[in-house]
């Protein structure tokens, strides 16, 4: 690789506390990249990770796009919450991602927080955070970026583009932007757009840290504040859409926390009262709350049907194979949506294989232990 | 009816905009009334209104129980928003419940802010609002007052008790508490139990509110502030659980708010984010943020089977008919809670009628529309 490529400090949570990030380099350096907005874009960093080795024919790139808060720490410690990294599980040695035969390029998304050009990195004419000047992105500009990347590091086609939830949605504008560039597509618990009722969530996600006033309309970086509450409650609705009613019944139920009886007053007493508080509270130490209403409405704006006039002229030109996964108990990226997905792929003559796993983990299942999963993609992948 | 009734104004919304309520009478004025906390109270105000005429042997009485924010103004014009009554296509002049056979009693939940002694209600100690001196209340209190209000006005046997959501829940613990004095049981959209997630989505809406800091630690009422943004974001939340995913998409979809592209910004884009937003706004105007604290916290700690060691043992008692519906789409109470409800009855051998109502109206769908609803309870009521 030719890509200068440089490890920065960042900062984060109430606290700002400081943190190496990496491995950083800048792109669109020769011309500006215009975004879907208009506005365009210049000699902005995207940071990513790496695993496994890239063969001499640079065959063997495997492009994994991460969710809404995930970032490129998939296969080690996370630098800022010192935990392992979030697809373990899927990737590595030996495992269905496999690092001794593949290269895994993992690139935090436009608009996030560890690394990528977001709207906490500084800009250079004010010597200040973007802020809300930082432009509004969508997954497609996320997807130019990750092409630039691709692109700067010599890698012509992908043996594979894979992601779930928004992972999945760019995976999907991979193969509407660039479907020559594309070999083959694993998109997990997710759809072609994101519904009123994926709208409603994230909107009320985004005015939860709008109505803190430590939010400052958005200049807390500057004066010093940090809307934890806002970005706490934020995460809490978040998080309750991820799983499903089962799954929580199952984990938490009406188990009180802590108490053999009622407070009858406002303390957590429900174990699920006390795990989200602390859902809340951790993901505050971790993520931007600018970043988070940049990348939810980058969400919103998704709609391939819209961008491409239909599902087959978004997925025309695709000659490659595709393995499209669904969970029963998801009812934010729900079998309906998936399903619409196959059928387009199917239309145009794509090689396309689609399951639904039966699962009571709802939408985060895509993340957790389910051996059905990995023996899918496993199988698929090595095909 | 021997009740002294009086008409009080009270204040509502961040202007604290006076409006004349009632009917208020003080019930536990003989001697006070143990709540389940264990606190006792008395002499405290309970608001209703009634419609239709009690016969001359008091046996045509229906109680209505409201919802989380229903109140008591179900057939004539809310005096806070001008609306007409919440119930006015189940109940009236010949609809389902007969103002012209039935006399209907719709109280005001303990914890309310309508007139019943609620939060926000002065207490005589101090001559301030109670704010979180209030005592937590539960659903089996609330059903005790109910009680009480019916003894004052010398109702004996109530020839139905109706009630929808958190209505259904007093409806059910009427059967469990004074099972010989309901007739019929109608009970809609409702559950023996709030489950995890019920409880999960309740404390983000508290979460909400507590972050806001014009909530003052509930003292906002004293302190001249009023947390507007908290308690709108609370309700933007509670309002998406209401609707189903089908209902948002057939609803709003992905449609535009007055604006033929993106803005490219956080505005309000999308129709689904307009009509959220007016929710959440039109709420503070006519609800108490710290009633929306207590009513919710009484849901979450509703469960017959815990209260009564098995839910054979809660209807044990019950020698009426019931009717118990749910609907498809209502995925906060779901059929299957109402089918543990109606086979306990069942097996209690019980006269018990259940029906799903294919629906995608989601949980709201006993407050719309339904003709199948409506037929059923007309049925079941006249028998």
């Amino acid at each position: 690789m030719s890509l200068k490529i440089t490890h920065e400090k960042r900062s984060f949570g109430p606290a700002q506390r400081e943190v190496e990030v990496g491995d950083i380099t800048l792109l669109a350096t020769d011309k500006p990249m215009r975004l879907d907005s208009g506005a365009e874009i210049s000699h902005f960093p995207m940071a990513f990770r790496t695993y496994g080795t890239l063969n001499k024919d640079k065959s063997n790139a495997i492009l994994i796009c991460h969710g809404l808060t995930g970032d490129q720490y998939m296969l080690e410690t996370h630098p800022v919450t010192g935990k392992p990294g979030w697809w373990e599980q899927m990737a590595g040695k030996g495992k269905p991602l496999d690092t001794d035969k593949y290269f895994l390029i993992c690139p935090n998304v436009l608009g996030g927080c560890l690394g990528s050009f977001g709207p906490k990195e500084i800009n250079p004419n004010t010597q200040q955070p973007y802020n809300l000047d930082f432009p509004v992105i969508t997954i497609r500009d996320t997807v130019r970026a990750q092409k630039a990347l691709m692109d700067a590091m010599g890698i012509e086609i992908l043996y594979a583009v894979v992601g779930g939830s928004m992972g999945g949605m760019q995976a999907l504008e991979w193969l509407a932007s660039y479907p020559e560039k594309v070999q083959r597509l694993v998109a997990l618990a997710t759809a072609s757009r994101h519904t009123a009722q994926n709208i409603a969530f994230h909107e009320i996600g985004r005015q939860a840290i709008m109505a803190d006033p430590d939010w400052q309309q958005g200049n807390y970086l500057n004066k010093g504040t940090f809307p934890s509450k806002g970005l706490s409650v934020s995460r809490m609705t978040a998080h309750v859409t991820y799983l499903s009613d089962d799954a929580l019944a199952r984990k938490f139920g009406r188990e009180l926390q802590d108490r053999d009886r009622f407070s009858y007053g406002f303390e957590a007493d429900f174990q699920v009262e006390s795990y989200l508080r602390y859902q809340g509270m951790s993901f505050v130490d971790r993520f931007d709350p600018n970043s988070y209403l940049y990348i939810t409405r980058a969400m919103d704006y998704f709609d391939l049907e819209a961008d491409y006039g239909s599902l087959a002229q978004a997925f025309g030109a695709f000659k490659g194979s595709a393995l499209m996964v669904s969970f029963s108990s998801d009812w934010l990226f729900p079998t309906g949506e998936a399903k619409r997905v196959v059928q387009a792929l199917a239309g145009c003559g794509a090689d396309v294989r689609f399951m639904e796993i039966d699962s009571d983990k709802g939408h985060d299942a895509f993340l957790l232990d389910e051996p059905e999963l990995f023996s899918a993609v496993k199988g698929f992948i090595a095909e």
